[in-house]
């Protein structure tokens, strides 16, 4: 098919297409007669791809650009690859963490927390860094401590885990695990989860209204 | 005190002051003696709201000028702040969705699931569209139902949301809810679930890989 065709299949604009084989998101298609440039099934399945990586979890290009290298290295298993890609899609903390008080709290709060949940050792630095900053964003406000709401988030992180990797052994059967279902999987799940808490908060606050009456109303 | 200092106390760049002094994200400085400009223990919090805002929940300049908005709005009640705070940060689908079966398919799977969390009547249709949206491109892939990890999903979103209520509500006392507190502790969550989440998933493989060998292994 050509660029018209494929963008109508797909529903991305020719321009965004040609960005993408630009890019090199996308392999270029191949010359057939009068030197006219032909797609196939295999760009209409890179283009939805990238689509859902885009859509499912907001990636940048170049970070897509990072997801589909892991996907491409055949030889690795599929926890490799999302390990991989967990890490590629990684946001670093826009700003550097001075030594200050809130930073020492943050930093006993995470080591505490993953110590508890026996994390502390698989835990990637970058993982660490980036729990910390959050906790110092958190405590510099003048905010206390965060008590028993961390462990409930770990509470959940943990079962979140269980569940997906459940999902991937199941999937996979008697033949091999599918890493780039499982990919996607883990990146849409970060996206639905975070709505999905979105719309409980919602439900939560009109429930707790209901019974209590306007009792969150601040100010005079 | 002056620029310089503010700048240092919070570890912003006084070229990022300024920007945000004109994007107005920022109130502007006293004039004092000698007409230097001098910022009080107002701005040092501002900034450190900016910083969490940005750090915590990765939220653009304009998402932080509405939040900014929302605090600012002393008449609201915490809860509805939240839900104000969640809407001006809900990330917007990038592309359109066209009537297509996988369209049809994620619909029903996400009015399956609104239904059975009776979460359908308060969801707003925005939430609604981003759940279609994310469960369009994974099903646009080719991938089967998620079956049951939809299901844990929302389980573990609606232990999340309790969590996160009873936090405000024993945080409150006898006091009003702190709305500032309530917000930044709501996308805060976000943020550092999703990191929880991968850290899980990361034991979870290790255990896995343990236990079984790389039977995840794909590929000749």
């Amino acid at each position: 098919m050509r660029i018209g065709e494929l963008a109508e299949r797909t529903g991305v604009p020719a321009a965004t297409i040609k960005f993408y084989l630009r890019e090199r998101l996308l392999p270029p298609g191949e010359h057939g007669e009068g030197n006219v440039v032909e797609y196939g099934p295999l760009h209409v399945h890179r283009l939805m791809l990238i689509r859902a990586l885009s859509e499912t979890a907001g990636l940048s290009v170049a970070q897509i650009g990072e997801v589909l290298t892991v996907l491409s290295r055949h030889s690795e298993s599929a926890f490799q690859a999302m390990g991989a890609t967990l890490a590629a899609t990684h946001r670093e903390p826009k700003f550097s963490l001075a030594s200050e008080d809130a930073v020492e709290r943050a930093e006993r709060a995470v080591d505490r927390l993953l110590a508890a949940y026996d994390w502390a050792e698989v835990t990637p630095p970058m993982y660490r860094d980036a729990l910390i900053t959050s906790l110092t964003a958190y405590f510099r406000l003048g905010n206390s401590d965060l008590g028993e709401v961390l462990t409930h988030w770990a509470d959940a992180a943990t079962q979140l885990a269980s569940a997906d990797m459940e999902s991937i052994v199941e999937a996979a059967g008697d033949g091999g695990v599918d890493v780039e279902q499982t990919v996607v999987t883990t990146l849409l799940g970060e996206t639905v989860v975070a709505t999905l808490r979105r719309i409980a908060h919602i439900a939560a606050s009109a429930r707790f209204q209901a019974e209590r009456g306007p009792s969150g109303t601040i100010g005079p």
